[in-house]
């Protein structure tokens, strides 16, 4: 089967390297230069009904929110701020106006709300199924802009935003389960950490970031990869939110399994200096009322290890895939 | 059912103005500032198996020539030089390795070959159905954006570029004629007048220009909407190409009719001043080794006419829209 990291590799080995200025494949979304010290930064990225969401499960208010954030997610994540939007639209028969209406104005509302300015798309018609095409483009001087490549050996890892929220609110959609509205939320609207981003991309001691959508696991090697380095995770670090853990009891399921894998995160995974961290931390807990968690260090050794009390731990999962089926 | 006007319509009443610098929604391409003299143009085009190809009719390195110049006529027709491409593209289980690595070589290919680097996308399943999404990005000096809006009444319409052979060439991949394969080449690795569209952006007397994709009428109607004019069209001046002259004997076919509303020309619509009408022409055929076709004005009164020797002829076709059924 198909994966998106053997279509990424592939095209790495082919597409040759951009030139000075310009950050192309492999980080969470493009940059190109605007000035000698700002830049355009470009995520591009498809939603595709049942594969990434399902119509029924909620209004498509919800649904352009997510397009819109799971974008966002993309640009927070280098550090910039969005500002410009094109939206690809391609409709199946059985979507009518009123559904479309109710779609476009729910995008550009939300749109509004984050100061971006919807610029083009297209739109066309689907045989079947809904799919969603959204260009974002942020700006950031290039001093804030943050990529995977930076983290150093003791750098300290951390986790902004919550995990594991979105990848049980899914399963309890797909299971049918009733309640457990907030989890839903998540998965149905999830809000990504713009500001947050915005704030990272201004510390200079916050050496990598990436946004956290396909789970921790697999993200964290993501960034490792890049980084040539590893790193450890402390599993004990990993504590899930109540919400989490009352959902995980009454669907019988691991909540380590779903912060260590679960998708659609949209959390941030930052590394930072470890002489400035607890001062960072302090000051990400005071800007937004939240704590910045720390899950672990950055390692020379290029590999990523789960430990508890110290000691590693197998990694027993099977990281999420959007080629995976729901 | 939903048409693309529809949905713009929308847009363009929901969407706030954009601010100076800015060019949103209603043109080929959206334009966002670069510096002071320069900007940015992005086009964003939707390719959808079976509403705008369908595999079995080509090769995956057609299909992605064509997903290029689709864009690439976009860009072209703000008068803007391409530069930076990013491709979502959403698998259906039935495309293997080998299909999806042809596919990116020859994206890859062709962009080198137009000097357009790959710097980003999206991959991800299809549950059915390929769907390609590429983001294309241009430059160009502000002087030399070319829009929608700036025929005046007298000036020259003019067309670069040959129309009805790619609605007459998908005819025939559609009833399966043996042969014609010049013309089916048209629909399956259309070409986009790059050259021709930086050219005219160099041109003061070029007063709007867009690529024609869904039919010269429906496009020069909104050429037409988009600058508060009209337009008289010569259909004596509509000369059919010797091969769609003989494709439309053979297939009984009215050669003027895929002339006025068969899609995907991607030829270049242009209005020029009407007392450097013929320099230009006389410069465009020296530059390009054939000639730029005058076949109508631009008027005052807001509709579009097609006349014969001077007299007006009823227009009795169906436009050319990509929510048909092909």
């Amino acid at each position: 089967m198909l994966s998106e990291h053997d279509i990424i590799q592939k095209l790495q080995e082919i597409v040759d390297s951009p030139p000075c200025g310009v950050k192309g494949i492999g980080d969470d979304a493009a940059v190109i230069p605007l000035s000698e010290t700002t830049s355009y930064v470009i995520s591009k990225d498809l939603l595709i009904e049942d594969t990434h969401f399902r119509l029924h499960y909620g209004d498509p208010e919800s649904l352009s929110h997510k397009v819109l954030h799971v974008n966002l997610s993309d640009i927070a994540a280098m550090g910039a701020e969005p500002q410009f939007a094109l939206l690809g639209l391609s409709i199946p028969p059985y979507l009518n106006q009123t559904w479309v209406d109710r779609f476009l104005e729910g995008f550009v509302r939300e749109s509004k709300k984050q100061s971006i300015l919807l610029i083009g798309g297209d739109t066309t018609a689907s045989p079947q199924g809904l799919f969603i095409s959204v260009t974002l483009i942020g700006k950031a001087q290039n001093s804030h802009l943050k990529f995977r490549n930076g983290a150093n050996p003791g750098d300290i890892l951390c986790v902004a935003g919550s995990l594991g929220e979105a990848g049980a609110g899914l399963r309890a959609l797909e299971k049918d389960i009733i309640g457990l509205e907030s989890l839903k939320k998540k998965t149905l609207r999830p809000e990504a950490l713009i500001h947050e981003g915005i704030w990272f991309g201004q510390r200079p001691d916050v050496t990598a970031m990436m946004d956290i959508s396909d789970g921790l696991y697999i993200d964290l090697s993501r960034l490792c990869q890049a980084s040539c380095v590893g790193a450890t995770v402390d599993l004990n670090a990993l504590h899930p939110s109540t919400i989490l853990q009352e959902a995980c009891q009454m669907m019988k399921l691991d909540s380590l399994e779903y912060m260590l894998i679960g998708g659609e995160d949209y959390a941030l995974l930052v590394t930072i200096s470890p002489d400035v961290h607890q001062s960072t931390s302090r000051d990400f807990t005071q800007a937004f009322g939240y704590p910045l968690i720390p899950i672990g260090k950055i390692t020379k050794e290029r590999e990523v290890i789960l430990t508890q009390q110290g000691i590693p731990q197998p990694f027993a999962y099977t990281p999420f895939s959007h080629f995976r089926e729901l």
